[in-house]
């Protein structure tokens, strides 16, 4: 779908992101609401919303095509409270990065032909409408989500298209669970390991010791905001747990390997991970 | 020491790094060795090396400055097995990132007043001559450190002094020992925690999944050379093990926080972590 009246909800880097490229793309009109007047404000005084309201609500029943873009907990329950308020044609999505909660509550209230969720891969680890940016979804991969059965397939077309002719993004279409657990391992556990890793520096770098790039690679997903992160833990928490445990054997093999001295276990075990980093992309 | 006759031993990323600065320094006369005679080739095909002799005894001999270029194990036995054939005035160190062995086997030689460490912070995740720079090291952090005694600290600031003066970087005279127990939480963990990252990577990605920017980023030192790093992590185990061993505390922490789902621990878990990496550089 390409709306003529396209609406926010939640203007921080992602939405305040959207609406930036909705503005450049010609969406005819934009509206745009937050929780903080001030982001709302900021947003209207870029040019990049024709209309700010008060009421979370009006922006629900004027959009034609609605996108949630604040954190998981309170998409959820934005669209339990106002998803059946809607206009009769309208649309709808989200951005958050865990989808099978919110997908699950587009189905309860029988949204299944005008829902499906969005996952773009294109975060930053800033915060806010501040750090938003008018190229943030060119040719990101885009995850969408249709609500199980029949009636789910063609809501999820729709706003592939949306991601795909307005933002210029990847869309990729993909089973909510089969999304849930993707993710689990390949952005919840990169997000705890840097996190573990910065405890560890938190409590043990010496006073003036220099931390070279390795170490600030390593943990700059760590400075990622927590309450966000604590959101999306918690609600994959079933996919984020096995993973988080089948790190113990590895880091015990490492551990048995340099206790006896074994320079060859030691080197198979850092090859194991070498080459698979040397197949990515830098 | 603004040597006459530079000698480096070891031609990969740091040495060729070395051969190229000093010779945009103007040093008169510089002398390469390599255990590949490719790797000698290239350097001199580059203008690099005024000599590149096929005997590592020639390089020892003539060099006022011998800079040991080779992996850490390598360099501690050619300064045992050459260290005696320095020309008399003549200073040397080393580039290795673990320090306490190269230290011990200086001192066991009686070369306290003639060699310092070196670790210059400036590594390349690269190998090879083809990896090596011109500006390698120019504003690095280089950490020198003496042989104990007071006959040690007088090397250790002419070495300070090669590197501030002809290389442009800073460096930093400090225990052998501080210097170990220093890095294995500022350098080895990270590059265990990353590599560990992508043991269970390289294990669990989905065939076809998108590595988003902070995966690539978590494990990044994961690529370095196994062989290299296995060195290291075993010369300094004895700092590295109980480093490791600390992680299991605040992973267990973790994983107990979302196993009951107290979402108030896991936010202040990551905040440790976030509010820690948010006074770090980016």
């Amino acid at each position: 779908v390409r709306p003529t009246t396209l609406g926010v909800i939640g203007l921080g880097a992602i939405g305040g992101s959207l609406v930036r490229q909705a503005r450049v793309a010609g969406i005819p009109t934009i509206l745009g609401w937050s929780p903080e007047p001030a982001q709302r404000a900021a947003a209207a005084r870029d040019g990049l919303l024709d209309d700010a309201p008060p009421r979370v609500e009006t922006v629900v029943e004027r959009a034609d095509l609605l996108v949630l873009a604040a954190p998981p907990t309170a998409n959820r329950d934005l669209l339990a409270r106002l998803g059946t308020r809607l206009a009769p044609a309208a649309l709808a999505t989200d951005v958050g990065s865990v989808k099978r909660a919110v997908m699950a509550q587009a189905e309860a209230l029988g949204l299944a032909s005008r829902f499906a969720g969005s996952h773009p891969m294109a975060g930053t680890h800033e915060e806010g409408f501040g750090a938003s940016r008018s190229d943030l979804f060119r040719n990101a991969v885009v995850y969408v989500t249709p609500v199980r059965g029949g009636e789910g397939a063609g809501a999820a077309r729709e706003i592939a298209h949306f991601w795909q002719d307005v933002l210029g993004a990847h869309p990729v279409i993909i089973d909510a669970a089969r999304h849930d657990a993707q993710l689990a391992v390949t952005s919840h556990l990169p997000q705890v390991v840097a996190s573990l890793l910065g405890h560890f520096l938190a409590v043990q770098t010496p006073p003036g010791a220099t931390l070279g790039p390795g170490a600030r690679d390593t943990t700059r997903l760590a400075a990622a905001s927590p309450a966000l992160w604590t959101e999306i833990l918690l609600m994959n928490r079933d996919e984020v747990l096995p993973a988080l445990r089948s790190l113990e054997e590895p880091l015990g093999a490492l551990e048995r390997a340099l206790e006896t001295g074994d320079a060859r276990a030691v080197h198979a075990w850092l090859s194991r991970a070498s080459e698979w980093r040397r197949g990515v992309a830098p």
